[in-house]
């Protein structure tokens, strides 16, 4: 079906095994369809297939939450009945925190193993352990018995490639070799990780949060969360991070761990079978994945309820606080970072700041507001072209050559060969005594009377000038090369490349300042600030964010200085638009997400978004008693309405239910196969009373009250826009139908409802493209 | 009225000054009634009192919003006329910044105030500081010039009663004469809190969270956030906690917060005119009001989001945290703990913690979850007696008399003499070797060969089990007297004293376990994680609660026990009972308070809770065009209902609208005194079209549909309740009307909602006592 490929990752044969995951559809038990369930008719078998959504529809929340309640009515009722079932319902009230113990458990290993694979084969880039050849750089370095503190930046059991086939380590020969296979080897991974994406899971590529708030806010998209992209996706992201390539683990984590979420929920019928449950859980799943990317499990909680979720009950926060807990713990307990800390980027510094420095710190998030700006629009300008021209044919070269222009500049500079979360590390942290980088090449006077570890106020060396310019060099080009990565057909995620992009030159400045002084400002601190406020100017977070970089940098002490960057930069992206990355992708792809942050203040009624329009032909509905089969199917084969209104009579417009198109197929297909007189021309039946068959030659009716839905959800047709876009956000409702004074004037869909809102906020509105 | 009298703190006379804060009606526009107001009748000016709500009536979040919307549109519409308009426009956008910066400076200084004056007269009931007698203790000896490290206990210039006044500070005399004086002092400040109270702002009384959490919730009780209660509500607290009643100041925090809210509301017009932006105001100041009781910001904003906001978009999120930060900000400019830092109990170690103590920590929490059952029930218990017996009619005496025996018995345990706030500093505190606290008491083993400062090794001296004992004691006493404290008509807050219930006893079992080992327990972390599982069972509070914990201690590594314990203990509770100490109290006051928490499954559909029910009545209604002024005045009279359905005719039922009685009565009244003509036998016609008068002589009509709203809420009569309550929850009605194929059959306001739900757990329904 068109639809389904236009929101695929486009350009992708169909192999598409990603998508072969197991249906999520199930017996589910007819009477669940309506409340009232205490009208027995012959359908009192399950319909094999009701009450599951078609793909790229959305689902209807209030259902679901109806269904659920059903079922857990009945759990409770039948736990009375024996020990058995006692036991059965508390373990069916207890699978919820058993999902997430498992989520947690699956997804901090998953993030132990993508940290371990990422950290050799970075390395790998450059040369190999012999001691062991799965041991990374430091790995080899700090179990070698050799290596003593000094000798700890030559170790010899690790050798460059150049060293190891040439035997020299120094000269231009070894340099170009070892240049060219660097290059070499991020070619290899690149491709590698694309062909992946390319043949098992096209679902695979990119970050995955727009389509994840998509998912979450009711939308079905299959497979995006099946087994083959959780594999896939794992595999890739470690081989796209490698790559070198510009972009981050944090995203894909965030993908990883809802694949998780889905994998257990298809354990327990209670998720399974139900979307709306099954939501609740990838909420969580979400929160675990943040927690795991950062080791921030309260900033992970946050960045779901802030930023991805949609429906988001306090009991959903609870749990999340729990799988974020138990996956930031598993990650601890497999400690790929060998520091026993859940933080990435531990901060030593404790020094306090000045009210003074609020203003650099502000300044910084303008910075920070304006890059994110400039981020999304040439990043969002970027991907249009390739959805657009003959660039989006050629994934896979342009992968390649992406990856080859970014190892072939990053490799000359050191800031940008290695891996971006080592750099951010070292410009996080304050120069101590004993700090072998170049940043911290101050000129050791002898003469000072100062104590030698206060190191900022001694003049800065050569190291500390050739450093800036190098740190600089590698901004800009991070800048420019994280526009054209994000949204390539790999796994990418943005936060670790928006983080590198901080603001070096304040620190020069502040240098001068403070040199004769006694307490000196914290260029770390600077750094941290810089990388939240462009975080916040491309994401928009807030709360979140600042919650990420303490728990990031255990630097509990710098909340204001955080918050006040993070502000700032969120008011001046705002000022330019008010999308973050996130949002600016859902609506690149035109997928249906009814975003709780936009506000609708137009003075539109329910009466001009409804259809049928004046030019239209009238609305499609049912009667209760008048319609035979035929009238019915030949209605579901021209239209490809989800649901048809079910009215007393044509005459009246009086409305009783609606019936969903779905179900109305399945049972009249069952009756005419199993119930005996079920004609084309028999009448079907939606009211209470048994039908009167008026003689005996009639053909047998067709009774259907059970199918019928008695409370559809309707307005009048005064109801201001505003008040139905906040129903509909706020119930997460499918349809909704309009009335006047009683009699059915016609109906909006959430589709009508994107419509007319990118309408009224005067953007094309063919933008918007959904079933 | 007696509604007004059953809400009210209730055994006060009505001197009631506090209930005569400014009346938060205001002339509005009546064309914001309904949204279309593209309809001119006569009714052009503004009805005076139109578009505000009763004294103990919920409001209709709703139509709140859509005001709002309006009032947006029209100065946007306004904005593009002129420059000033332009810039009266932006003023307009940025005042809800301007509110959250002021409600943060002026809580963070009455928080600072407090603490200093608390700080004070706590001492006062000790001695007095000769050099300056607005001195406390710490400040008297620091800033003494003779006061050297050793001394630092005995400083002179701070002097006992018994000392100032006999001269001699030793003795079984002067031991006697200080008792004394502590317990007068004592009584003193108690009696000085509870006449205010009773004078001056009746509403001053108790934590104010359960009212808050109502009011947010969309209730009205007006004077609750006046001026006079924030005055009084200030100034007694001092006084109460001064007193040393066991209770914190934390809870009315949060109320004097949201009373600045509400003062700062008044000054816009775009709050004070609109009672859901209001409360969005006020749910960020009440984050804001916990940001400064704990020095928790993040805290108080998870706080306002779990705990007690009712309707808290991600703007509102944004906000608290701006002005939970600017609190936070202003408190530490003012330094009341002398320590330039945000966290009170500030805590120096980071020693790691050991997978095996989750046995310790979980079993804090189930004893967590066992205290915080017995206290709510113990409270409630008690508060119910209060209400029903004599006891309710002394409250002063009672304040008196809880008073004499909390200083009667604190005096003489030195753990209870002090402030709680100081005790819980030393019991999260590990022992230093400067530490002169008697817990820290060790052997000092001279020929030991492990260093001096790993104190834990050595065996505890008397010093640590006489404290023990002592401590244990406090515990006993805490816990009883708390259950009695909490409730009492004076300001009271309950953090503090949970705090301090935490479990001593592990400590020595843990001494003697680890006394061989290098490695030993933190007691601190111990009593940390104690009084999260305590104040976790109290208020069931999770996320917000481990925040808090951490934000107050700066110990971030320790998240996992502190999230151990916070679920256990909640787990625990839970299973004793769904609600906290807060909705207990709602629910014991008879609030109309839908909880968001209570999940509704039942299989009872709308109509079994609409109104008229078979025996009452036919529901009253208007017709639209066939009732007279004469009719709706007596209609008016004769019930009490807020507002009354409009129908097509009495035979068809069909809906065409809802009118609000306050607007029906202000229209009628308006138009008898201006429109000439209008007499009793005037019909009253709420059509589109302009009413054809028949003949000449008869009277002229009363067009009202400009007060009529067009999009009343409906749900169909086989609704399932529990959509109905989702509804009710998440868009805040007042009422929704219930219809069948387009007939008007009922009404369900809130009050039937609520009544339903406590009927369907069983509960007494005259417990829930509303308009």
């Amino acid at each position: 079906d068109y639809i389904a490929e236009r929101y695929r990752c486009v350009y992708f044969e169909q192999t598409d095994r990603g998508n072969n995951g197991r249906r999520r559809t199930g017996a589910t038990p007819s009477e669940e369809m309506n409340g009232t369930g205490n009208l027995m008719d012959f359908l009192d078998e399950p319909f094999p297939d009701v009450g599951t959504y078609e793909d790229f529809h959305t689902i209807d929340w209030l259902r679901e939450k109806s269904r659920d309640t059903d079922r857990h009515r009945k759990i409770s009722i039948k736990s009375k009945e024996s020990y058995w079932e006692l036991i059965k319902s508390l373990l069916d009230a207890w699978s919820g925190w058993v999902v997430m113990l498992l989520i947690g458990m699956l997804t901090g290993t998953l993030a132990g193993v993508i940290d371990l694979a990422v950290d050799w084969m970075t390395d790998l880039k450059e040369g190999v352990c012999l001691s062991a050849l799965y041991y990374s750089r430091e790995q080899c370095c700090w179990t070698s018995n050799e290596t003593t503190f000094d000798d700890r930046d030559k170790c010899p059991q690790w050798q460059k490639w150049a060293e190891l086939m040439t035997g020299h380590s120094e000269g231009p020969g070894a340099y170009v070799l070892n240049y060219f296979l660097y290059v070499l080897w991020a070619l290899l991974f690149s491709f590698l990780a694309v062909s992946l994406v390319r043949v098992f899971a096209p679902y695979a590529c990119g970050s995955g949060i727009p389509e994840i708030k998509t998912i979450l806010s009711g939308f079905i998209i299959r497979g995006y969360l099946g087994k083959w992209t959780l594999l896939i996706k794992t595999v890739t992201l470690v081989l796209a991070v490698s790559s070198g390539l510009s972009l981050g683990k944090e995203g894909p984590l965030v993908h990883v761990a809802c694949c998780c979420g889905n994998l257990f929920c298809s354990l327990f019928s209670k998720y399974s079978k139900n979307e709306g449950k099954r939501r609740e859980v990838l909420s969580a799943a979400a929160a675990a994945g943040v927690s795991v990317a950062f080791g921030a499990p309260i900033g992970g909680v946050l960045f779901s309820l802030e930023e991805v979720s949609y429906y988001f009950p306090l009991k959903t926060l609870w749990r999340s606080f729990f799988a974020a807990l138990v996956a930031a713990f598993t990650l601890r307990a497999i400690n790929p970072f060998g520091n026993s800390r859940l933080v990435l980027f531990y901060v030593e510094y404790h020094t306090p700041w000045y009210m003074a420095e609020l203003v650099p710190f502000i300044l910084l998030g303008v910075f920070g507001g304006l890059w994110g700006t400039l981020f999304i629009r040439g990043n969002i300008a970027w991907c249009r072209r390739r959805k657009t021209t003959l660039l989006g044919k050629y994934p896979v070269l342009e992968v390649i050559v992406i990856t080859g222009i970014t190892a072939v500049l990053a490799f000359p500079n050191p800031y940008t060969r290695r891996s971006t979360s080592e750099l951010i590390s070292e410009l996080f942290n304050d120069c101590g005594a004993l700090e072998s980088s170049q940043l911290c090449d101050y000129v050791n006077n002898p003469n000072m009377s100062r104590p030698v570890d206060d190191i900022p106020d001694r003049p800065a060396g050569p190291g500390v000038y050739s450093a800036l310019w190098q740190l600089a060099l590698a901004l800009i080009f991070k800048i420019v090369i994280t526009i054209f990565t994000f949204g390539m057909k790999i796994p990418s995620g943005l936060f670790i490349p928006s983080m590198m992009a901080y603001h070096h030159h304040d620190w020069i400045i502040f240098k001068n300042w403070c040199r004769p002084g006694a307490d000196c400002v914290t260029p770390g601190l600077y750094a941290m600030v810089g990388a939240a406020a462009c975080l916040g100017g491309v994401t928009r977070m807030t709360v979140s964010l600042v919650v990420i970089m303490f728990e990031l940098t255990g630097g509990l002490e710098y909340i204001v200085p955080l918050m006040a960057a993070a502000v700032t930069s969120k008011w001046v992206a705002d000022a330019f638009g008010k999308e973050g990355i996130y949002e600016s992708h859902i609506q690149l792809n035109g997928y249906p997400y009814l975003d709780v942050r936009d506000e609708f203040t137009h003075r539109t009624l329910a009466t001009d978004v409804m259809r049928p329009r004046r030019s239209e032909p009238p609305l499609a509905v049912l009667t209760q008693d008048s319609t035979t089969v035929e009238d019915v199917e030949t209605l579901i084969k021209d239209t490809d309405y989800n649901g048809f209104p079910v009215v007393v009579s044509r005459e009246s417009e009086r409305l009783i239910g609606f019936v969903q198109r779905r179900e109305l197929t399945v049972a009249i297909k069952t009756a005419r196969q199993k119930q005996d007189g079920v004609v084309s021309s028999s009448v079907v039946y939606f009211t209470e009373d048994n039908p009167q068959v008026a003689e005996a030659c009639d053909p047998q009716p067709l009774k259907l009250r059970r199918i019928l839905n008695l409370s559809p959800f309707t307005v009048t047709d005064h109801t201001p826009m505003e008040t139905v876009v906040d129903i509909f956000r706020k119930l997460g409702l499918r349809q909704c139908l309009v009335t006047r004074s009683g009699r059915l004037l016609g109906i909006i869909t959430k589709k009508d409802v994107l419509r007319h809102m990118a309408q009224m906020m005067n953007q094309d509105p063919e933008s918007i493209m959904f079933n």
